[in-house]
């Protein structure tokens, strides 16, 4: 059903597709608010930070595609482009992100922001490197 | 893998769960923003206001269950708990949620804001009444 709108012969092409972040943006707040649900133990939400998620793409190889200079904002636009992207093609489900988030992220009510996007960063990091595989090469 | 979140036995418990509220909102601006992305051809993104919601509840019998005084960001979170509600025991899948969208969403790049979140609100308002027999009665 979003196959058509995801014709990206490149992880840059990807990377630079405003309109894809835009929906990963919203992947990336459920799943996000689902894996902190799994781990809590009740239903809650979040967005994620900017810097959450650009820490995470920075630990990867698939940094290396964009320009080193690109700020914040940009590189997590780029991951969540990217979540995007794999969802659109059916390479992952929102359940089974929320579940690989959840793995990693060792939270419970009392943990500070800081100590939470820390965390948070790792598990967007590893759920990234899990996937690259599925980008085009 | 979500149902044991959802043990709710009324509608009135489900539009007062606050956290239902809080994965349902990033559920709802997803599905939107899909919806906009069949309507105009192209991926893009969106968050639902508050008042969009707040109108297609009020349209609906729904809203009975809710306290008259109750103001716009109180209607927005019945909603959208609802949809987390819908979605979480599996009675929606997100695409269907979209497709369902779209179809009342005659819009394009040039429609107005404001023309856009009154077709939105029919589009939601309809959306919940195909809806209502899969809540608890």
């Amino acid at each position: 059903m979003w196959a058509p709108f995801v014709k990206h012969s490149s992880i840059e092409q990807i990377m630079n597709d405003k309109g894809l972040a835009k929906v990963g943006d919203n992947l990336v707040n459920l799943c996000y608010s689902l894996a902190k649900t799994l781990v809590l133990g009740y239903t809650t939400g979040e967005k994620v930070r900017d810097s959450v998620l650009a820490r995470a793409i920075r630990g990867t190889s698939v940094y290396q595609h964009m320009n080193r200079r690109s700020d914040i904002g940009k590189a997590a636009d780029a991951y969540e482009a990217i979540v995007a992207y794999l969802w659109m093609t059916d390479k992952i489900t929102i359940s089974a992100m929320a579940d690989s988030l959840a793995g990693l992220l060792e939270i419970d009510s009392k943990t500070s922001r800081e100590k939470e996007g820390m965390l948070a960063a790792i598990s967007f990091q590893r759920f990234l490197e899990q996937n690259i595989a599925h980008l085009p090469q």
